[in-house]
C-alpha cells in the first residue's frame, strides 16, 4: 500500500492505464532550410490550436466554463508573438530545426516564471509548458488524443495530468486518477473533484511501480492506493465503495429537500456561477438560488468589453432559469490578479491592496454603468439582488447607488423596464466592513460575506504567496470574530447575510457557521448535497 | 498673493535666493576617440561620489540618519553597472560624447520608472534624475555647492528641491522654501519639516514670477506667497511670525512637564528613531522614552548583516543615553517595500501581505537569534521592552517567545548577563490582532499600535498605490473600533497600550486617542511638544 494526498472523494477500483511520461529528446540540429522548419512548426502550432478549441469546448461542457477558461489562455498562447513568435524567430535566427526552437524558447520562458518564488507564475510556467509539449507532440507526430481508452473501469497513473489531459478523458470509462506530483490545489485535483472521479495525487514514483493493466484501488478518502490488491482486500474495498455511492444516492435524495436544522430554522443553500449556462448545475444540485454569480467572467478572453445587450442575455437567461429563486449578482470585481486586455490597469506593488472592484467601477462609471443598466433591464425576468464587490465605508455603497439611479432615470426616459424590487447589497470581504457591519445594515439589503478576501486581508496573507499560505486559515478566531460580527450586525437590523467564500461549503466550518446565524451558504454546485445533509443534522 | 500648499509651519520672510531651473542642451555629438569622454565621465562619478559622501555626513548630522539613508542609495547607483555601468557601454559602443550617454541612459531608466503607476517606483525614477543631474553638473563644469548663500533671511524659491539640494543648505541663512511642484510628502516637504523651516509647495510657476533680492512672505500655515508685499502687509506678518515664534518658545516650555489630562491621567509622550544618534532628539523634545526603535535601519545601507556585537553597542548606547526612561525595540521589520542586499527575499506578487517581519525571523532563525542574543545582553543597561511585528496570532508570539528562552540559555550557559525585566510586547498593525486583543492581552506585556500597516489592512488599500490612497483614513470609523478594541482588550487584563504610526502625532487624532483611554504615544521627536500641548488640553 502506497500512501498519497486525498484528493477527491471516493473509490475507484480498476485497471490502470499507464500513461508513459513521453521523453523526447531533442537534439541541437542545424538545418540548412529553415523554410521547412517554420512550416512544420506553422502546422504544429495550427494542430495544437485545433485540438485545443476542441477540449475547450468539451470541457466547458462537462467542467463548466470557469474550468474551461484555462484552455482559452492556451490558445491565446499559440498566437502570442513573445512565444510562438520567438520561436519562428529562433528558427531563422540560429537555422535550428522546429523542435529545438521550441525547446529553447519554452526552457527560457519556464526559467523565467520558475525563478519567481510566486505560485501564480509557477502556474503560469506549468501552462507554458502544457502548451509547449503539445506543439512538440505535434512535431513529432505523436498529437491528437492522448487516450485511447477503451476499457471500462481505467484507473489513469501519470506522472501528472494536465488540464488538457484531464479535459480529454473519456468520463464513461475513468473512474479514478492517481499521479506522481500533485497536491489538493493543483489541477489534477480540481479537475478530478469537479468530475466527481477518485483521486489519490503526489505518490512520488507510483509510475515506475505499475503496468497498464495491473488491478489498482484508490482511496480518494484516506489517500491509499493498493496495487493488485488480494481478493480479500478486493472485497473490503468494494463494500466501501458500495457505501459511499448508497452514500452518494442518499445525498440525491436531498436535492428536493429544504433544508431545515433540528430545531426549525429555515437554511439557503445556493450555488456560486462563473458563466450563465453554469446555473444549470445549481438546478442539477437542489440549490435554492445562486448566491454569486461573478459577472467577471462575461469579461473575459475577449477582445472588448461585453456589451449592454449582451450582458442583459446573459443576466435574463440566469434569472429565467432560477425562475422564483434568488440570483444574487455581483458586479464587476476586476483588477487584484485578474486583468482584461481592453481595459488596462495601473501596475501596483500590491494589486491585491489596489485598484479594483467597485474602486474601479466608482473611477470608470461609464464601464459600470453599461452593466448596471444590463442588470436593471434583466431585473423583471426573476428575483434580482445585486451586490457590489470590495465595500469598505458606507460612502461607497452610496456613490455606487447613485449610479444605480442614474442608469433608472436614463432607462425610464428610454421607456425601458426595470424591477423596483431588487435588492442592494455588498460583498463583505475586506475587515473594515466587518468591523462596522451593524452600521452598514441600516442602509444595504442584505451582506454576502466573501472569506477568501476577507481571511487574506484580516491576516495580511496572500494565500498565493507560497511563503505565507500557512497563515491563511478560516478558522483563525479573529476571522470566526469579524464573521459574527458582521451577522450579528446586519441580524440587529433585520438584514440577511450570505456566504460566497470557500468556507461556506467546508465541512469543518458550516457547524460553527449554523451556530453564528449565518441565513445563505453559496458554494460550487458539487458541494451543495453534502452541505445541506451536514446542516440537517445542526440544531 | 498665490496660494500653495502648506507644508512646513511657520512664517518666513525674507530676501530671494532664485535656484535657477538649469536646462543643458545635450547635442547628439559624435566623437572619434572615445578614451577621453569615458575618463570625463569617470571623473565626473568620482566628483558626485566626493560630494554625495560629503552631503550624506552632513544630512546625518543636521536630519538624521532615517533621512540621510537616501544618499547612500544614490551613491550606490554611481556604482551600479547597470546604470554607470550601461552609460560607459554607450559611449564605447555608439561613439557618444559622455554628456549625450549619461542622457540616454537615464532617459530610458526613467521612462522604465515612471511609466510604472506606482508612487515607489516613481520616487526611484526621481532618485536617479537626482543622481543624473549631478552627474551632468560635473560634467560641464557646474558641480560642486549649488547654493552659495550669503545672506541671512533667505528664502530659496526653486522648481523643486531634490534631497541633495537641501541637504547642501546653510540652515543658519536659509528662512523658507517655496517650489513650482511637490505636496505634503514630497521630499522638500519632508525636509522642511524636519529642519523646521517653513514651506510652501506645489505653486505652479512662482520661479517665473520672481528674482533674487526680491522681497517675499511664505505662510507654512495657510499655504499663502506673497511677492513685494506692501509695508503694511510686512508688519501683520511680522506680527504673525512673532506670535507663532512665541508659541514654539512656549512648547519649548513643556520639555520638562509631564503629561497629565486635566482629570490628572498621565500620558507617557515617546519618540520613534531609527538609528542609535536619532535617540539624541527625542531627549532634546522632552520624550518620556522611546516608542518605537525601528531596527531595520542597522541592517540597511550595508554589504552583510550587523553582527550581535554591532547590534549590542548600539542597543545599548540607546539604553544608556536614555537612562531610567523606557525604550521599545522593535525587532527586524524587514520585507514588504524594505529588502536588503544580503537577505534575498521571494519575489511576490503582494509584498505587503507577503513573507516578511516576524514571519520572516521564525522562519529564518538564525537571522533573529543574533538580534534576541544583542537585545538580551543590552537590557542590563536600561529599561528595555521588545515587541515583534506583524503577529497575527498567538502561536506567532509563543514561537517567537521560544526563540528568545533558547538565546536566553545559550546565554546562561556562556556566563553572558541579561535582565529579567525586559517587558515582550506585539505590534498590532494586522487586523486579526485587534479583532483578538483581549484574548492576546493575556499572553503579553504590552500593545503598540502600527497605524500605518493597521489602517493599510483594515481598508485594503496600499497607502503607496496612486489609485487608492484616498481611501487610506485614520479617522475611518472602523479603524477607530479596531484601535478601541485594543485598548480596551489590553485594559481588560491590566496592560499598557501605545501607538508607534502617524496616527499617534496628529493633532486630529490625539484627543480621540486619549479619550480611548491610549496609555502611550510614540511619533517623530518635532512632533512630541505640540502633542504634549494639545494632551494638557484634555480631560
Amino acid at each position: 500500500m502506497k500512501k498519497g494526498i486525498a484528493a477527491s472523494k471516493g473509490y475507484a477500483i480498476g485497471k490502470i492505464f499507464l500513461k508513459e511520461h513521453q521523453e523526447i529528446v531533442i537534439t541541437d540540429a542545424k538545418v540548412a532550410d529553415v523554410s521547412i522548419e517554420k512550416e512544420k512548426l506553422q502546422s504544429a502550432l495550427e494542430a495544437s490550436k485545433t485540438q485545443l478549441q476542441a477540449i475547450k469546448v468539451k470541457a466547458e461542457k462537462e467542467m463548466g466554463a470557469e474550468k474551461a477558461a484555462v484552455f482559452e489562455a492556451h490558445i491565446t498562447l499559440l498566437d502570442d508573438p513573445e512565444f510562438t513568435g520567438a520561436m519562428i524567430n529562433e528558427i531563422e535566427g540560429n537555422s535550428l530545426n522546429a523542435l529545438k526552437a521550441v525547446d529553447n524558447i519554452t526552457n527560457s520562458f519556464v526559467a523565467i516564471f520558475e525563478s519567481m518564488d510566486n505560485d501564480y507564475m509557477k502556474e503560469r510556467a506549468a501552462d507554458i509548458k502544457d502548451v509547449s509539449k503539445r506543439i512538440v507532440l505535434n512535431l513529432t507526430g505523436n498529437g491528437g488524443d492522448a487516450f485511447a481508452i477503451t476499457e471500462n473501469n481505467t484507473v489513469i497513473v501519470a506522472h501528472d495530468l494536465t488540464p488538457s489531459d484531464t479535459a480529454q478523458l473519456d468520463r464513461s470509462k475513468v473512474v479514478g486518477f492517481i499521479t506522481n506530483i500533485g497536491g489538493r490545489t493543483s489541477h489534477a485535483a480540481i479537475m478530478a473533484r469537479t468530475l466527481e472521479i477518485p483521486a489519490v495525487l503526489g505518490l512520488g514514483d507510483i509510475t515506475t511501480s505499475v503496468k497498464t493493466g495491473d488491478t489498482i484501488i484508490a482511496d480518494g478518502i484516506e489517500g491509499d492506493v493498493i496495487i493488485n490488491p488480494s481478493e480479500e482486500v478486493l472485497a473490503e474495498y468494494r463494500a466501501k465503495q458500495k457505501k459511499f455511492q448508497e452514500e452518494q444516492e442518499e445525498l440525491k435524495k436531498l436535492i428536493n429537500v429544504k433544508t431545515t436544522t433540528k430545531s426549525g430554522r429555515r437554511l439557503e443553500v445556493c450555488g456560486n456561477i462563473g458563466k450563465p449556462e453554469d446555473v444549470l448545475g445549481v438546478l442539477a444540485n437542489g440549490g435554492d438560488g445562486v448566491g454569486l454569480f461573478r459577472t467577471e467572467f462575461l469579461y473575459m478572453d475577449r477582445e472588448s468589453a461585453p456589451t449592454e445587450d449582451e450582458q442583459f442575455e446573459s443576466y435574463k437567461f440566469v434569472l429565467e432559469k432560477m425562475e422564483d429563486k434568488q440570483v444574487v449578482i455581483r458586479t464587476l470585481d476586476i483588477g487584484g490578479d485578474k486583468t482584461l486586455p481592453y481595459l488596462p490597469l495601473p501596475e501596483e506593488m500590491n494589486p491585491f491592496l489596489g485598484y479594483r472592484a467597485i474602486r474601479l467601477c466608482l473611477d470608470r462609471k461609464e464601464v459600470f454603468k453599461v452593466q448596471l443598466r444590463a442588470l436593471l433591464r434583466a431585473s423583471i425576468y426573476g428575483k434580482l439582488a445585486v451586490m457590489f464587490p470590495m465595500i469598505s465605508g458606507l460612502e461607497e455603497f452610496k456613490q455606487a447607488r447613485e449610479v444605480v439611479e442614474e442608469c433608472k432615470i436614463e432607462l425610464k426616459s428610454e421607456g425601458k423596464e426595470y424591477s423596483e424590487n431588487i435588492q442592494w447589497g455588498i460583498m463583505v470581504e475586506i475587515p473594515a466592513a466587518a468591523v462596522y457591519a451593524d452600521e452598514l445594515a441600516k442602509h444595504v439589503d442584505f451582506f454576502s460575506i466573501g472569506t477568501n478576501d476577507l481571511i487574506q486581508y484580516t491576516l495580511a496573507a496572500d494565500r498565493m504567496s507560497e511563503k505565507v499560505s500557512y497563515l491563511y486559515n478560516p478558522m483563525h478566531p479573529a476571522v470566526l470574530r469579524l464573521i459574527k460580527m458582521t451577522i450579528d450586525g446586519a441580524h440587529k437590523h433585520g438584514k440577511w447575510v450570505g456566504m460566497c467564500g470557500e468556507m461556506a461549503g467546508d465541512e469543518v466550518a458550516i457547524p460553527t457557521l449554523v451556530e453564528y446565524g449565518l441565513d445563505e451558504f453559496s458554494m460550487s454546485s458539487t458541494s451543495i448535497l453534502n452541505a445541506k445533509k451536514i446542516m440537517l443534522e445542526q440544531e
